[in-house]
């Protein structure tokens, strides 16, 4: 059985149902990809699809959908509230086994010259399959967004992307990479000031000497403050550890969190702190999870038999 | 790929090495059939083997597992602090998905029928498997122990094996059934006070006015109060809420909690309450785990394909 890589892309779509069910179908269009999750939001004005398959089925239908988003998205007409620099805004590839990221660079690369070369855009290299030291960074690749690089990128040799023209037509740029895995958690405060938000991101997150691996955004969302995070290393700071740092922080604003949402899926291991912690169990792994054996039985197809 | 359902075969040896690894080996034995855990406690002398596998290979593995237990275990040396009837004691079936427990019904009452007659060991078909309500209940038939079935079972009617002898050999009697997915779970107290777990164990098992579908004994294991529990629905009483009654006990007794331990694996699903709780996120579900919905592809082959 062949092995799976999981891709999270990015697009700059929320609203339009034809182009997020265009998106969909080519994923969908490739053998042995599955399409696991779509997460969509019409404030960020984005949809996230979560997939998995074999890495040259994921690189495919990444290009299918990459190709999609650039006939149908016109960054000139987008508005949103989280950062973005393209129609196809930020495609990473995912080990599901960590001894899988050579692979998923190997694939992104290969992946980024495609779309540079036959869609004509700027295409960056980004997190593990990062050229130059400065693009590991999402943040820095995305700063001054969509108008801001399309005025600056043949300028800029900073910015000048790895792949395909350094100009920028309606699809804008994308960023194509390799990280590990990644929860996108976002927490709703029963609250409609965007600066509760903002304060406690800016509190909580790793860049303004917050909690490790956390980035968060304070943004407006639905009438709702949004506090919107990327835990890139859930080992480090987990879940429940940025749950109970904005617990604390709420307190002391006078406001309380209406409810939280996940973007795509969490890796089984995101859900074993709590469980350690509340259960008394300091060893407990996911060895101990009745699917997640029965899963690697199918995964490896299962190799247990001693002849009598 | 053929549905697997589960075994948590449950044994009188805690102790003999040589016993428990041939009982392993005969689980191993079978095509198709994986080990997943083997749970031993020497107070207990008792080995707890959970495997999975398609249901004939699963009642062969069973059966041989068996055959080597009658062989090997005398229940009239066994000295061990859990209650048993026989060498090979409980052989429950458990369906990985609702829809199978019927076949795990059959498997059992199959077993059931071999075992008695080929082995000639008393035997009792029990929980879901039960022909007679009064042997639904696991405790009903173990009632009195090896030692007062070994006295009784030719003169109580009321105690007569759904298959085989009525007599009591050095093997004992087995119960094979089938039920849904249980969870076995001790804590141990920071004690050394038999009393102290069983006056907690009293307060939280439903028998006696407590928490539904929580089974607990109040034993001592390894020098330490142990509360033996096992939860058999953990929807309507999961892990995290017997661990608050737990707590809540301890402290009205001034000790505490040393640690808990699992007897075997824990479904996915039992994990699911504290992260809905702790994390905000009410409609979580195994849906949104990375590692299921995998599961899942390589369950059903993945019928995700359409074509362009």
């Amino acid at each position: 059985m062949k092995e799976f890589i999981e891709c999270v892309a990015n697009f700059s779509e929320g609203r339009n149902e034809v182009t997020i069910a265009a998106l969909q179908a080519a994923v969908r269009s490739v053998r042995e990809v599955h399409l696991l999750d779509t997460h969509r939001d019409v404030d960020h004005n984005r949809a996230v699809l979560t997939f998995v398959g074999p890495p040259e089925a994921a690189k495919w239908a990444a290009y299918r959908a990459i190709r999609v988003a650039c006939e149908a998205i016109d960054m000139n007409q987008h508005r949103g509230v989280h950062p973005r620099i393209g129609a196809a805004d930020v495609i990473p590839f995912v080990p599901l086994r960590a001894e899988q990221l050579p692979t998923c660079i190997e694939i992104a690369r290969e992946l980024a010259e495609q779309v540079g070369k036959e869609l004509e855009i700027p295409v960056y290299c980004y997190g593990a399959a990062a050229f130059a030291a400065r693009n590991r960074n999402l943040e820095r690749i995305r700063m001054g967004q969509y108008e801001w690089l399309k005025e600056n990128i043949a300028r800029d040799a900073d910015r000048h992307p790895d792949f395909g023209p350094a100009r920028m037509g309606p699809a804008g740029a994308t960023a194509i990479g390799a990280r590990g895995p990644l929860i996108a958690f976002n927490v709703y405060l029963a609250s409609s000031e965007t600066d509760h938000a903002r304060t406690i991101a800016r509190n909580i997150r790793q860049s303004s000497g917050g909690l490790p691996c956390v980035k968060a955004l304070g943004l407006m969302v639905g009438g709702q403050a949004q506090i919107s995070m990327n835990l890139t290393d859930h080992r480090i700071t987990s879940i429940s550890a940025v749950i109970r740092a904005i617990e604390n922080e709420v307190r002391q604003l006078q406001v309380c969190i209406d409810r939280a949402e996940l973007v795509g899926l969490v890796p089984l291991a995101a859900m074993m702190e709590d469980a350690r912690r509340h259960w008394h169990l300091p060893d407990l792994s996911s060895d101990h999870i009745l699917e997640a054996r029965i899963g690697q039985i199918r995964e490896t197809g299962g190799e247990d038999f001693i002849a009598e």
